[in-house]
């Protein structure tokens, strides 16, 4: 039985075939790699799916590129908005630029010129706000009542999920059988999309979500079967520090086998054993389902196991392992 | 017409196909990957067969397996020999404890520990030497007369050409019409493999030898006819400080198109660009390829281009635009 048939909301594996056929030759098909060294620390097999090599170096631009391309073009024409200063503002600035409509960008005068830099490169207008969540959320309103631009939220929404759902059909395709997949979890899409495509297509297999231990979130709201807010985190992860989103919760509830923490420092420990045994660059909160494997070994042992790498984008003036670096 | 069939020595397509057949399975099948960011700053479309993916980090891998895996299993069970404290005792370390037989490598005594330990890592001896050219000959056989191994030169060798020249017949299948193709050339083994591989699939395409204008010994030697040595070099790429070698000087004059040189701050700036859009981790002698390619995209517009970043083995702890690393 397909145990996402039962999961009640959408999206499910079909969403997710669909949200592969959109935006195929939008976004990369990124490599399946793996590691002898790795393997051998874990005793396991290893499948490391390489969203650091995506576009814009996330994930994140499989959720925006599927919510860009499932507008019409009506919709489409009055642009797309969102609030953000991470790597979904540059997810979303890029596929709207792919397409050739208006990207708005809520952002907090707060965030650092780079992160706006890196919206505005893909000609995204965007509209500074006040350092709380109350006035990103009224700002946004306000941009969306003005502009008629669609909202496309981070993480909390069914494209989002369908399309951050597309690594984990990428990944089963190019290393089949797997026993388990270990995914990063924040706002919870790229988990509950995982979910979806990973037990829909193979029941038996586990997903398990990876979290840092100070921002636990995850855990927590798993094991009192209701959201917690994610309160006063503190990692060096800071992709993964926001609560769980409204819609990814049930579907992570009904298909996740389990939440994993990790300290900040067996992230560290991993973030290095990927640059130098991989020769990959990625950051804390991409690698988290590495650190995870390698502090459950005996849980994996003799496994086939698939480990999301979501994303790239770390300060490569600050590497965590180098004097000067913020080495939490 | 072929042109590698008038070219004389060999080896020649065949013999990397035949190395492509031997070595599969004991290789990676390393990624190519592109960069709408690199392709913009070019004017051209560039497609990277990214070997510092490749196992030990480097294409070495590709020839010591095909020298390792041609021997006979007499021969084989004597071991094999090189002296090399860099990419290709690591190579031939790991190639040898795969088939099961021994290595010998002759290190100088002034080699780092950390260099000793990554080839002591797959078991290999190590056998120390002075720290010149003359010692190092003299031990190698010492080694080879006591032992009976069989000597793997590290690029001045039929079988180790063919074998790096399986990386650019990877290359063309997965990025068919290519109009150049850009490599490194330190000791001329990949540059010469990769010239007869791609000369014999396409005969119109044009194959570049890139190496730092501080050890431009392969551009003089192209100028002059005749192998020059490599004197006094002086760059950040360690790996490219080699004379050409006497087997891979002839292909080289015959199939390569130019030799183009690249500074130092040009290389390192090309690496902080791999390391921040294509979130990979390559050494400098890696990424003068596309160094390179930034220097001439005049050249270059509107093509389709080939580049082999060749290795990523780079010291971490003192990356180069970072404060404390070496900044040549």
């Amino acid at each position: 039985m397909d145990p996402t048939a039962a999961a009640g909301p959408s999206p499910g594996l079909d969403d997710i075939r669909a949200a592969a056929a959109r935006i195929r030759g939008h976004v990369h098909r990124t490599p399946v790699l793996t590691c002898a060294t790795l393997d051998a620390l874990c005793g396991a097999r290893l499948y490391f799916k390489c969203e650091n090599l995506q576009k814009v170096g996330a994930f994140k631009m499989r959720g925006a590129a599927n919510a860009v391309l499932s507008l019409d073009d009506a919709a489409a024409s009055r642009g797309v908005a969102t609030h953000s200063s991470g790597n979904h503002a540059q997810a979303l600035a890029r596929a709207a630029r792919e397409r050739g409509i208006p990207a708005y960008i809520v952002m907090p005068t707060s965030a650092p010129a780079v992160k706006r830099a890196a919206v505005e490169v893909y000609g995204a207008e965007i509209i500074p706000c006040e350092p709380t969540l109350a006035a990103r959320e009224s700002t946004l309103r306000e941009v969306v009542a003005r502009t008629g631009a669609a909202f496309v939220p981070p993480y909390d929404g069914e494209r989002i999920i369908a399309g951050q759902g597309t690594a984990a059909l990428e990944l089963l395709e190019d290393a089949p059988g797997l026993d388990w997949v270990l995914c990063p979890v924040g706002g919870g899409g790229l988990l509950a999309g995982t979910a979806v495509a990973v037990r829909g297509l193979r029941p038996d297999a586990r997903v398990v979500g990876v979290e840092p231990a100070g921002a636990d979130d995850a855990a927590r709201s798993l094991a009192e079967g209701r959201r917690l807010p994610s309160v006063d985190p503190r990692t060096i992860c800071d992709g993964l520090l926001t609560s769980l989103g409204e819609r990814n919760f049930p579907l992570i509830r009904a298909l996740v086998h389990a939440i994993w923490t990790v300290t900040d420092p067996e992230v560290v420990a991993a973030m290095r054993l990927v640059f130098e045994r991989m020769k990959l660059v990625v950051e804390p909160s991409g690698v988290v389902g590495l650190a995870a494997a390698l502090g459950h070994a005996g849980d994996l042992r003799g496994a086939r196991v698939g480990v999301i790498f979501s994303g790239g984008n770390v300060d490569l003036d600050r590497l965590p392992w180098v004097a000067g670096g913020d080495g939490r």
